[in-house]
């Protein structure tokens, strides 16, 4: 039985951000040796988030169009009252509406893996969504199996 | 240390059905022969979903009628025209709005294994989610404990 | 390789509850002896929910305000109507908008372990969200690793 970790850096431009990472996942699959088991994929982050689906930007457009109609960046949010309070000074931004959608989406998805693949369909991509960029952030691979 | 993976097809019959696939997890579970350890369930669509929750059939209705309100039928995804676009030779439908439903409610699911059982709550069922049938669609089980 | 599982009880006191359970995690990590694999985090209800956020009160009361809007309470629930048909005398309550905020939040989510630590970010907790409470209830923790 094989356990493989591998942390991810990327750099995020845009406040929120859709960005294809299947390539990382297989580099970790591939460096893993497992040909049978589990690949997780965790966000570190509490303003970001991991999900699977299809990449196809207008299709992208349409989910932001989506998170900000549930959680509108110009909504009043308490969050933001107590960043100003403690940590502006830190450069913090006003960010409750990216909390929010990251609470709706999720941090981790799981996905097995057969035949020394991961079981993706044929139009799943595994994305990191930036909710708060642009910053420098982090994602894990996390690989078990034989 | 066991791994055991089983793919399951199914035939969806209605635009959103949602449909109880606990035996089908608990088969897999058996022939695993796990007794302590983790279930992935994992759906490889990207305008399906897995969750879990109570098989209630006017519960059921509520989570059809709360996905169309949050992403209406009706509405203008950019993801459409892209997909009259480009695919409309191939018989694809305008589905954005299943796409987005699917990102809401996530493609995997973990449930720990404990004397031979998952540890599902005494209401809780698996569920697999169909956002955009009726189509022929799989789900994945997989097991890895000892 | 381990296999490390453990059930921990808690009290809720009110309606909707963001508790932090990041303590219970580390020490069943602890336990568990593991140094490199995933922690798997599982709710056993149908009106409860797993997530990965900041614990910081102003925002939990922003989670909730969203959750609210998304199923407000006053709202019909067909699934309100089964309960006082088949268990009003059980003491079942009007829960349906706990059902379909659970739906959306999820039951699960894993964890990547690292050198015997969980790869939570400088801000992430592990929390325990109750949707129908005060009640008893259980969450799992599942720790497979080397």
């Amino acid at each position: 039985m094989n356990v493989f970790n591998k942390t991810f850096a990327l750099e995020t431009k845009k406040q929120f951000q859709i960005i294809d990472i299947t390539k990382e996942v297989l580099d970790a699959l591939k460096q893993s040796k497992v040909k049978n088991g589990q690949i997780a994929i965790f966000c570190p982050h509490t303003t970001a988030s991991v999900r699977i689906n299809h990449f196809e930007p207008l299709l992208l457009q349409d989910v932001m169009k989506l998170m900000y109609r549930l959680a509108p960046i110009e909504n009043n949010y308490a969050h933001d009252f107590f960043e100003i309070r403690t940590e502006i000074q830190a450069g913090e931004r006003s960010n409750g509406h990216a909390h929010i959608k990251a609470f709706l989406l999720g941090s981790s998805e799981t996905i097995p893996v057969m035949e020394g693949k991961p079981v993706l369909g044929f139009r799943q991509s595994v994305f990191f969504i930036e909710l708060d960029g642009g910053r420098t952030r982090r994602f894990v691979v996390s690989v078990l199996g034989e």
